[in-house]
């Protein structure tokens, strides 16, 4: 019967990836020669049931989104992805080649990005599959990008349509940062953060760590397909599965007075601080219902 | 009814520490003003039922824990903790003061070596509770101290008594970082791992990644006053506990010919790469058994 060390054998024979990694996985940590430049770090989980159902999704594709949703974060402070460290718990009885398809979506996903995988922990254990992410970034040129820059004035962007992820495109969504490297270039954009909360949600985020508020346009807000094919399943609108679903993986910017390519100008901040929504005739303030864990 | 950002709010509102964090938890990813220094990364995870016992352990204590592996992980390679990101993945229907308490413990941990907690993720689910810490080191000054420098012909050392600390000391150890300093400091160590998996693995490890091999001294060996108790319960002896049971957070290490106060030398380090145990006139191979999850 296989055990952990079986699993870390194999992915030490894995190649790690990442001329800045001195001491690959296998010792008690890795050991990085970092550049002089910032740091950016951070950690995101997916647990079965919650961000993904094992009795559907393929491991393959449960790995990718687990570290996808991390890289996600990377484009949203625009920074560098350089290295991720992970940890898998698995039921009792999990094959060995079941940890080894997680594995290889965590790579494929991290190495679209030049990211390595530089560590992790495995266990079995009486619950659920469970993974997470710690990825590790730096600003390589770019100042990373904060959710409190946004001013007055600025306009507010998403980098594409909205809505109905939960279809399938919550899985394999493709992180934005080479469009967010391109944004932190410019120097134009003053705040970001990715969507993975809801536009309603995230937006909030925005306006509260800038002290400003958001005026946006229902009839400018792009709509993906997914949210038109569940808004016939569920019957709610599809613009409101655009404003509250989350995990569409979008940027979601302030900037002032330009046009970005691929991204819809959906509105602008405002000095007060409510955030409303401008449908035809009708101006309504636009509450949260995004995505949050409920204890 | 309390929600994930009212727990993001309460730790937002905890002194962050570490002045080289520029940009707190409550963005995308924490940003450091990281020093021109190495890198060093790692993770572990904490399992209801595997790492403690929800029913028994506090969530103090269960905070604590998980910090105080990854610290553990730090003394290992001699580095010195400077920030770390947490999950924490709850049943549904835990309190919010409960989840306060798991972040306490964390941060009583990481606090005692001036580690900052630089960011997080928090959900509930249908499942067990299940936490993670990932850390970042910086070697400062001493060179990270790996598990593959042994030589043959270096003594064995460990820093404490061993065994049965499934009684209780699993739960409360203090990682060994001040000494793991003074070790690496005195440029006379040549490998070193924490005891987690249980004297006989670890050594294993060392021997392995070094491409030596062991021979150690069962009478030099400390003996915890918890493995003579735990021997009590199990029948097994109490030196089986200290050879094989694990969770001890000492550390085992490869140096030649010199006196660490308050370490015990056990034996030496052999060009013939099995590992014997000398117990009076036997001497016998000895034989891994400390903890590996299984699948």
């Amino acid at each position: 019967m296989p055990g952990e060390f079986d699993l870390i054998d194999w992915i030490r024979r894995q190649p790690a990836g990442g001329s800045m990694v001195l001491v690959p996985p296998g010792d008690d940590l890795a050991v990085i020669k970092w550049p002089a430049d910032l740091l950016l770090v951070g950690v995101d989980q997916a647990l079965d049931g919650v961000h993904f159902d094992s009795a559907v999704h393929s491991p393959t594709a449960i790995g990718r989104k687990v570290m996808n949703r991390n890289l996600s974060d990377c484009a949203a402070m625009a920074c560098l992805p350089v290295a991720a460290v992970a940890t898998v718990a698995m039921p009792r009885g999990t094959a060995l080649s079941y940890a080894r398809k997680l594995y290889m979506g965590m790579r494929e996903a991290a190495g679209a990005f030049s990211c390595a995988i530089v560590g992790g922990d495995t266990a079995t254990w009486d619950g659920r599959l469970a993974l997470t992410v710690s990825i590790l970034g730096r600003a390589g040129g770019i100042s990373p990008i904060r959710r409190s820059g946004a001013r007055a004035g600025d306009g507010i962007y998403v980098s594409g349509p909205l809505g109905g992820s939960l279809l399938g495109r919550h899985m394999t969504f493709t992180p934005r940062i080479e469009l967010a490297r391109e944004l932190g270039a410019s120097g134009r954009v003053t705040a970001m953060i990715d969507l993975s909360d809801g536009l309603s949600r995230d937006l909030g985020h925005i306006c509260r760590e800038s002290g400003v508020g958001a005026q946006i346009n229902a009839r400018l807000i792009p709509i993906h397909n997914d949210a038109l094919r569940l808004a016939k399943q569920t019957g709610r609108s599809a613009l409101h599965h655009a404003l509250h679903d989350g995990e569409d993986y979008e940027l979601l910017f302030a900037a002032r007075g330009v046009e970005f390519p691929g991204c819809t100008r959906i509105g602008r901040f405002t000095r007060q601080r409510s955030i409303h929504l401008i449908d035809g005739r009708q101006r309504r303030t636009l509450v949260p219902r995004g995505w949050e864990h409920r204890f």
